[in-house]
């Protein structure tokens, strides 16, 4: 699994995290097979490697099969091999691929968490400065645009696309309860660094103006 | 300048926002000579390139000498680019270096300013995931360490032995006060950030223990 992950957002601490949110949700969760939970949350991002080397490929896709054949490999049954697979394909959020079973909820809202709260801002933005993207953008104006619109890849963009939209979308009543509590850590993160960037370039931008036209 | 910066900490709207800042500061000091001001920020980390190269040699003295040269080579005067020069030798903090004139003063505070509040954890944050750096580190207990004594790289690390401890080294009234209300952003995002991951870990800890020893 380490060899298979190589950002600072992605690394051996978020697995733990995983593990750690998704037996928090177990016990709420009547019926979970915690074999296959525990197996599942160890092993869904090891497609990463895989999809950082060609972007066209979908690690929850490729990971489901590496992780079947590496347990088949290692003696576990077909019937468990499945189970494991089956959560670490749809642990990521696509419409057209929802979690099915119970384990395959957890994992999901698990993994989710790790993107709310000051844990997903932080992450966010060491990803974004690992793959050399802004901070934000500028708009036409010249002052800093707040992400809502942006046409290319910026951490305010980032936030208005996917962090902020994140909080009604878990499967579990303790996945959707831990990261409302993490909300507005967020929130509160976002329109600080917002307030700050916008102000500074409102003040400075008039300062440049009257030193450049003597005004 | 831009071909001089690659990481998204140090990019051009980190130049843009010194530059602001050290406007914004600049109308509070009386005798500041805007011309030194604005050519010393939009020079200031012109050494970086050589420095990320060869991390032995020390971005504000290459960019100095670098500045001098350029503004030399360019028709400027021999005075006015030693002003400039001496501001951008004394931005960065060494105990040993102090900033002297006015305009080095603020130049110092102003780029100073751009590692404070949340402004200051973003970018260093995207610094830390460019660089491949961890979040945290684990304590011998297992649990996240809130990087006190930390011993390798790591943001929580950087948070406490860089900055928290800023607030109280500002050169200008004006700078010591932008800094001071950003502050409580930039603790407010450490605390729960630090909070959110401990308490996982806690939790996460106990259930994993009752799992792998069937109590």
């Amino acid at each position: 699994m380490s060899e298979s992950m190589r950002d600072s957002a992605h690394d051996r601490e978020h697995v733990y995290r995983v593990l750690y949110n998704a037996l928090d949700i177990a016990k709420t969760a009547d019926g979970a097979d915690l074999d296959v939970l525990v197996c599942a949350c160890l092993l869904h991002d090891i497609g990463r490697r895989e999809q950082f080397a060609d972007p066209s490929l979908d690690h929850a896709e490729v990971g489901g099969e590496k992780a079947y054949s590496f347990l088949i490999g290692h003696g576990f049954d077909k019937e468990f091999a499945e189970k494991v697979k089956a959560c670490i394909v749809t642990h990521r959020f696509r419409k057209s691929r929802p979690p099915e079973s119970i384990e395959a909820k957890i994992l999901f809202d698990a993994d989710k968490l790790d993107v709310t709260g000051a844990t997903g801002i932080a992450r966010t933005l060491v990803y974004k400065g690992g793959m050399g993207e802004p901070l934000y953008l500028l708009d036409a104006d010249g002052l800093p645009s707040s992400g809502e619109n942006d046409c290319s890849p910026s951490f305010f963009g980032e936030y208005n696309f996917k962090l902020k939209n994140l909080y009604g979308k878990f499967y579990t009543e303790r996945g959707r309860q831990l990261a409302v509590e993490r909300e507005n850590a967020a929130r509160d993160f976002y329109e600080s660094l917002l307030g700050e960037v916008r102000s500074a370039y409102v003040r400075g931008m008039t300062e440049l103006d009257k030193f450049l036209n003597g005004g």
